[in-house]
Parts: structure tokens; C-alpha cells; sequence
């Protein structure tokens, strides 16, 4: 028993004495007490890399969005709803973090100024003002102390050449890319990713997301003990 | 066996031989690939009103949008996600139908003209330009040869000032109003409700929506009978 017990918490995998930071999900953005902006993130890629990092020996901390799927045994799960919300929960969090992973769909825009009360239908048409959120990703790669930064881009066209653009403008250590178009990607149980890294690339083709989760933070593990 | 299946089927229930439409769930109203307008409601109401409606004895065919929850045994769930698909659902199903009960929360606005690919954030503000949808409730009641229609209405403020002018306005047979400020109603197990038909209504306490569906079906039928 103690045996199986080292084995499944991994005191001596690849990430033993990591603490791994993620984002997971969507974001839900309020317009009024009903109605919300959101997206369709499952938030199941970041959750098979939070068990797998947990597998793999890591301390792991998992801040998500409105999902449906079980929290995985042994981590440390937060549950929020808005991407302002998801903001303070990382930035609360991140000092103690070797490797931050966002594969959360932060809303890019929220509802200016979200209603207190449910607002009547009028007109026939209606003009929704938004607002930019909060961009976590970058305000972590921003850091003075920074973890190894990971994110992810979903893209339904050109999928590369926006990936290498998020890289690069945001200076990350990181970045896997799925296709979202075509039913791909979200909401799916299984999925594939280019990961690019400065100076570096790697193809993980189409599986199951506890599979590439698995490949993914061997990729991770490689990179953070060269840099 | 026999008798347990004619108990379970409820050939002799008190909806015997009336066939149940209803609505349920959110719909989703597509922004682009991945972004998306809904709304916090559960689906959890409508789907307990199909299941009492079954066990009472009606032919019960459930349209519905995005939900988490299993489908009733013994029912025709039809699965859409936008108001537009639900129309074109209750449209189509509804000649057949002796009650129509719209528990869904459909979108009143939707992105007028969707992108086809994920829109890069790009300013700080942005402003999302919304038309009004059909009004399945208020096109059904104002069919010539109509179901008796029940209405349901979810507020946050003078519910029941906003429930009898519905009821007025679109020419229901019955509505069924709740609060959903501070938490109420919206993605809750319980729930309570106040209902209004032309000249008499009932208050239905605060209890589990599986409670609270048979008692409104007994209201329903109390009232398809006098008609």
C-alpha cells in the first residue's frame, strides 16, 4: 500500500518538487444576473495536464473556470467564474510556482458594465459594449521572478503562425497550438498540438488529451532543467 | 412486470393520452467558432416537468438547449443550441402537441452577423452588435388552432407585475414566474413558484423541482380540462 501510494503521488517522477500552477476552462463574463459571454472550453486539456502533472510528482494548483468534469484527486483546485476573478486567484498564487500552464479561455472581453437586474428585452436591436480583461498570461511572463511560462493557443486559422506570434509578443518559454475549427479541439475528448519553444518545435499528433497532457509535460520537464 | 410497466408508463395518469411539449435548458448564440451569449439556466426544470409529465401519463417530446443533466427515460429529447435551431424544433412538433410548456431560457439577442473565424482581440473596447430572436412563446400562443400554452418567466425584481403582463401581453393560458436575484431558481435543485392564469393563480413553497413539476402538472391539468 505504501508502495502504490509513492507510485500514484510520484514522489519520484519527472516533475517531484515542482509546484505546477494552471488555468483551466472558460471564463464566464456577466451582463446581467442571467446572462454571460463565455466560450467553449471544456477545460478537459488542462485537467489531464493537472492529473498528469500530479502523476508525474508535481504540487499541483488548478485554477478553473465553470466546467462539468470531476477535479482530479490530490491537487489543489480553485473554482472561479470571471476572467477577472481567474486574474487574482493566478497572481495570488504564482510567487510559489515553478511552471505556470494557462490553458484556460480567458474571455479577451467583458460586458463594460454588467447590469444589477435582468435587463428587459426593447428594441430590436442592441449594441453590447465590451471591455478587454486582464492578460494573465502576459502579466505572469511579465514577472520580474517568473515560473517557466506555458501557453496555449487556439486558433481556427493559421494555426503556426499565430502561436510563433504569442511566443514572441509575449515572451513565453512555451506554447502548444490546437486547431479549433471543424468540431476540433474543445469539447473534444481527444485532440493534437504543435508546441513551439524558442529556437524549437514538436509535433504531438491526435490522441487522447491524457496522452498528449502526458507528452506535453514531458516537453515541459526537458525544458525547465535546460534553462 | 405488466403492472409495474402500465404504473411507469401511466397509461391511466391524469395527462393520458395529451401529448407534452416543452422547452428547456439555455440556448447558446454563437459569437464566433468559439465564443458564445447564454444564460445560468440549468435546464433542470423543464427536465423535471418532461419526466412528471411522462409519469403522469402524456406522450412527452422535449426540446432543448446546451444542458448537463441526463435525458428522462421514456421521452423524444430533441438536442438544439441556438433560439433559431429551437424554433425551427417547436415549429415543427408543435400541431401535435394538446400542452406547450416553455421552461427554456432563449436568448432574446443574438451576435447579428457571427464571424466564421475567432475575431483577434484588437482595441480596448469593442461594441458586439445584437438583434432580437423569434419569440417561440408568443408565435405559438398566437397560432390559430393552439396548444394550451404555458409560459415561465424569471426575474429578478416586481416578479409578479412582470409575470401577469406576459401572461396578458402573449395571450398565455398559464405562467409560472420565479426569482432568480440572490441565487434563486437558476442552476438551484429547488425552487419555488407563483402561477397566474386568466382569473386565478396559486402559489407553489419553495421545494425540489421534482416536487414542484408535479404540482404545477397538476395545476395544468386542472386547467386543460376547463378549457
Amino acid at each position: 500500500q505504501l508502495l502504490e501510494a509513492l507510485q500514484t503521488t510520484g514522489v519520484n517522477g519527472p516533475l517531484a518538487g515542482l509546484h505546477i500552477l494552471l488555468t483551466a476552462g472558460p471564463t464566464r463574463e456577466p451582463i446581467d444576473p442571467v446572462r454571460y459571454l463565455s466560450n467553449r472550453s471544456s477545460g478537459r486539456m488542462g485537467f489531464a495536464l493537472a492529473a498528469a502533472a500530479r502523476r508525474a510528482g508535481a504540487q499541483v494548483t488548478l485554477v478553473h473556470g465553470p466546467v462539468t468534469i470531476p477535479i482530479p484527486a490530490g491537487i489543489e483546485a480553485v473554482a472561479v467564474e470571471t476572467a477577472q476573478q481567474m486574474h487574482t486567484a493566478v497572481m495570488s498564487r504564482v510567487s510559489s510556482a515553478d511552471v505556470f500552464i494557462a490553458t484556460a479561455a480567458v474571455a479577451d472581453y467583458r460586458p463594460e458594465s454588467p447590469a444589477s437586474e435582468k435587463i428587459k428585452k426593447q428594441s430590436e436591436h442592441l449594441q453590447l459594449e465590451l471591455a478587454r480583461t486582464s492578460d494573465i498570461l502576459a502579466e505572469v511572463a511579465a514577472l520580474p521572478r517568473r515560473p517557466f511560462v506555458v501557453g496555449f493557443a487556439a486558433e481556427t486559422q493559421q494555426v503556426k503562425q499565430h502561436a510563433l506570434a504569442k511566443l514572441e509578443s509575449k515572451q513565453l518559454d512555451m506554447i502548444a497550438a490546437n486547431d479549433v475549427s471543424a468540431g476540433q479541439g474543445f469539447d473534444q475528448e481527444d485532440n493534437a498540438l504543435q508546441v513551439f519553444w524558442p529556437g524549437g518545435e514538436h509535433m504531438l499528433p491526435r490522441q487522447s488529451k491524457h496522452q498528449l497532457a502526458e507528452a506535453l509535460l514531458q516537453l515541459v520537464a526537458e525544458r525547465v532543467k535546460q534553462k
